[in-house]
């Protein structure tokens, strides 16, 4: 017996926070508190309980839940059993549920009580699920499902001396699936020794303090709520898990548990802030993902103490690729300040990101060549399950293609100007949707605003604004115009980036993960042109 | 052509700094600057010389330097281009030297012109070595010494856009020799993959900040100066390299660099204090290893402003094992916070410490039950060059047995109490060596001390303290036993720990390395007990 080959693998993040800091607590909700000695023993017990269900390694486990202590428990327990850990998107529709379920050919289902109905419906369909356990807050099973144990029970039952192996560190340890406008959702999937290296990157990059109270406000079953359980977990922070996201939770979380890390999309910061108009937000990080940090959103999160900045990064990449850390020059305090706090960052650590002109060739980084946003790390997916033709486009050339359009400056900072399939090609220019959406959003009238190509005979295509205006606010058109035609005089931007049309609507099409479906707005609002 | 396939290797370490803190500055004592956009640039040119001298995929690359800017771009350049690099122990003796540079089959030995004399009298031994290449601050190149190049010169000649290949992360990246008090010196290797999950786990458990200022006060041939230019330079950290170790040069680089972050043994610690009695010291922090840090010292240093605390390593381990980052609630200013600044600390992520038995079971973390100290991370030697017995013993049962002896509490917190070989078997007790160093050291007439267990026939070993006065004190070797006596008396130590002599000498032996030498002493004070 020789050297001990240390495998990256998701059991050795466990190795200091249990015995360092066994006294800190993880919280669900208002309703349950577990230190780090209970969260270690519990996993040891789902371990076993696993195994007494006949999960086996290699096998898949689906768990459809809000963000609970459980999914945590999930996050490490399935995968230290050598099983692949599905993270089910509880918003997707009902068909592309099963899809998903199927696609990856989970073996069995923790599926939270409140979605049983919704499995009821479609436990037909899922041939290949052979154990379904209940996930449950008050311990009540919904009898519409014919359950093979309740999670609690199970863990009661299981080992608390269970011992996880060792296996290879290249074993699949999680998979989810994202939704592109077109086609089925396509399944990504992360290895032990990608989910370990995330980890390590992002802590040795980012910075997490020992003081640090932790709370997800991006999905789990989003691209691992972008890693940050692993994250927090393996510094051995304070966790606060919200459960089903309420706005009226959220903040009484905050302030009672004293959170001082999150991350959302700009949905969810708005819903806060609206949500508690009275509640000192001081001391609150929130890292903003997922879409673009509207310049107006984050000024009005950080008038009310929110230390707001974005990240950048998608289903494919782990997903953290970039954040808008600012250093001690960039805090001005004004416009600048603002302006990088918006963008997309600097990549983290051995993130490799690169900027590949239509020709695939590299393109300067000075801050204005504009080009496809490609990249390189130990933690993005390798492919699209069971899809080689999207997997080789995706890592066509041995680079990740991300599908949006960006810049770098010299000084290594990511402008994202668009999707690729959002970019409005007009007259031989390209407009960022983006941009233009960022104007827009400076009106104080304005809630949500969404700027969309439509077909164009003569230009190729043309700018539409889709707009929401705040309840009682007297917004029209002109004025919108106006607004971007001012900087159009300035030479900021291009003066074919004035929308023929500004569209009031009700509400924004969105997409099951809360982002803009701007194909559907494009088919809804394509004739608006014509009109 | 699919997804890129990551490999940990060194050059990723560069992508970030040299992207995003390309202004950032490596100054060399008072007589160079580079910023690292010239850092990278010199890089390319050194592999590109690399290559022009004939030195290829596997090829060794010794070097004799101080703690240089050229050292830091050998830690590079020199594993980046798939070479291993050996860090010659230069104040090893000239016969050990030979030995390991002709142990590493060195192809090429970089040399600082100040050892030209040394090489010119022992190059007709190294006979597996082609090229030699003059390191020189003054442009001298002495003319002892048949030179292959100069630095400087091969540097200018390079390509500045050479690129550095990708190679599996297990090629081994660097050597170097580690000498016991027995038999030659011991070659320890690390793979680039242990190199950057050092680096990773480091930073990420680490308090680095981006305003940190480093200066190594370990040398580079020590363990990778314990990792830290490669964490410094992979969080674009300003770096001072302070050349040949003087006092009253390390004092003026920290005032005029504003160094923050140091770590050194305890032997340079006192040097700095003795040199800069003036000075203030505040803003830095230490972190002192390779020997235990006395309690009186750390006491002197927080004394003075100095951030002092203990870390826990070796060479066969990376070295960093355990640090004593000291919690909140320990922060008392007083004993309990000195207690813990002098111990080992915490292991550090990944890096997995237990204590075994003399059986080889595991023992308790009880903070009492002593046992020697085993590891696992993944940055451990895998074995000692060419010596399968010596890699057997260290990795019996597949884990590293450091040979020494401590108890783990169940914080986590290590107590190295002493090497195996050190500890004083007296009458069935063990006694720590250190234990006692430590308390003698507390008396302010005595600058160093000692303790050895000597040959007893009635009670296997006895305890003899060997202690060096300071200039005009009157310290009296009953003095010393009462000292000791008065803690066996409150329980706190066996009464057997009393030495049985205290010689006073002028000066302690040594190893190369600047820690006590008490295989050499055992033998020079074993009569001390029959006089």
């Amino acid at each position: 017996m020789g050297a001990y080959e240390y495998p990256l693998i998701i059991k050795q993040l466990l190795i200091t926070p249990l015995r360092q800091c066994a006294d800190q607590e993880i919280i669900y909700r208002d309703q349950k508190r577990f230190t780090y000695r209970q969260f270690g023993e519990r996993l040891a017990r789902l371990g076993s309980a696993l195994q007494s269900l006949g999960i086996r390694h290699g096998d898949t486990v689906a768990v459809m839940d809000w963000d609970t202590h459980r999914y945590l428990e999930c996050f490490f327990a399935v995968p230290m059993s050598g099983a692949v850990l599905q993270t089910v998107n509880i918003r997707l529709s009902v068909e592309q549920i099963v899809y998903t379920i199927n696609h990856a050919r989970a073996d069995a289902i923790l599926c939270n009580a409140e979605f049983a109905a919704l499995l009821a419906a479609v436990r037909p369909l899922l041939s290949g699920v052979k154990k379904i356990v209940c996930l449950t807050d008050d311990g009540v099973v919904p009898s519409s499902v014919t359950w093979d144990g309740e999670y609690e029970a199970l863990l009661a039952a299981g080992d608390p001396a269970h011992v996880f192996p060792d296996f290879d560190e290249n074993t699949r340890a999680t998979t989810f699936y994202t939704t592109g406008t077109t086609g089925n959702p396509k399944g990504v999937y992360y290895t032990h020794r990608q989910l370990v290296l995330h980890t390590l990157n992002g802590l040795a990059m980012l910075p997490f303090s020992d003081t640090d109270v932790y709370m997800p406000l991006t999905p789990m079953f989003h691209v691992h709520a972008w890693g940050n359980p692993y994250n927090a977990t393996a510094r051995g922070l304070k966790q606060v898990y919200p459960g089903r996201y309420q706005p009226e939770i959220l903040v009484k979380l905050f302030v009672t548990e004293r959170v001082t890390f999150s991350h959302c999309v700009p949905t969810i910061l708005q819903m806060i802030l609206a949500a508690a108009p009275d509640v000192d937000l001081r001391g609150w990080r929130l890292i903003i993902g997922g879409s673009a940090l509207p310049r107006a959103l984050a000024q009005a999160a950080l008038a009310r103490g929110i230390d707001v900045f974005a990240g950048y990064g998608m289903s494919e990449t782990g997903p953290m690729a970039t954040i808008a850390l600012l250093p001690q020059h960039l805090r001005d305090g004004g416009e600048t300040e603002l302006t990088y706090r918006c963008r997309a960052g600097r990549p983290v650590g051995l993130v490799d990101v690169r900027i590949l002109g239509t020709d695939g060739a590299e393109l300067p980084h000075d801050g204005h060549s504009t080009g496809e946003i490609v990249a390189r790390s130990p933690a993005l997916t390798a492919g699209y399950a069971k899809n080689p033709d999207a997997s080789a486009t995706l890592w066509k050339g041995g680079w990740l293609h991300t599908g949006d359009i960006g810049t770098l400056d010299r000084d290594g900072y990511l402008h994202v100007l668009d999707r690729s399939k959002d970019v409005i090609k007009t007259g031989g220019e390209w407009i960022s949707s983006l941009g233009l959406e960022d104007i827009i959003l400076g009106n104080p009238g304005i809630s949500e605003c969404a700027v969309i190509g439509v077909e164009d005979a003569r230009w190729g295509e043309r700018p539409i604004a889709v707009v929401v205006a705040k309840p009682g606010a007297a917004v029209t058109e002109d004025e919108v115009k106006a607004m971007i035609r001012a900087r159009a005089e300035t030479g900021e931007l291009s003066r074919y980036a004035v929308p023929d049309h500004v569209v009031f609507a009700e509400s924004l099409e969105k997409t099951s993960v809360g982002k803009l479906d701007k194909k559907k707005m494009r088919v809804l609002y394509g004739a608006v042109k014509a009109a």
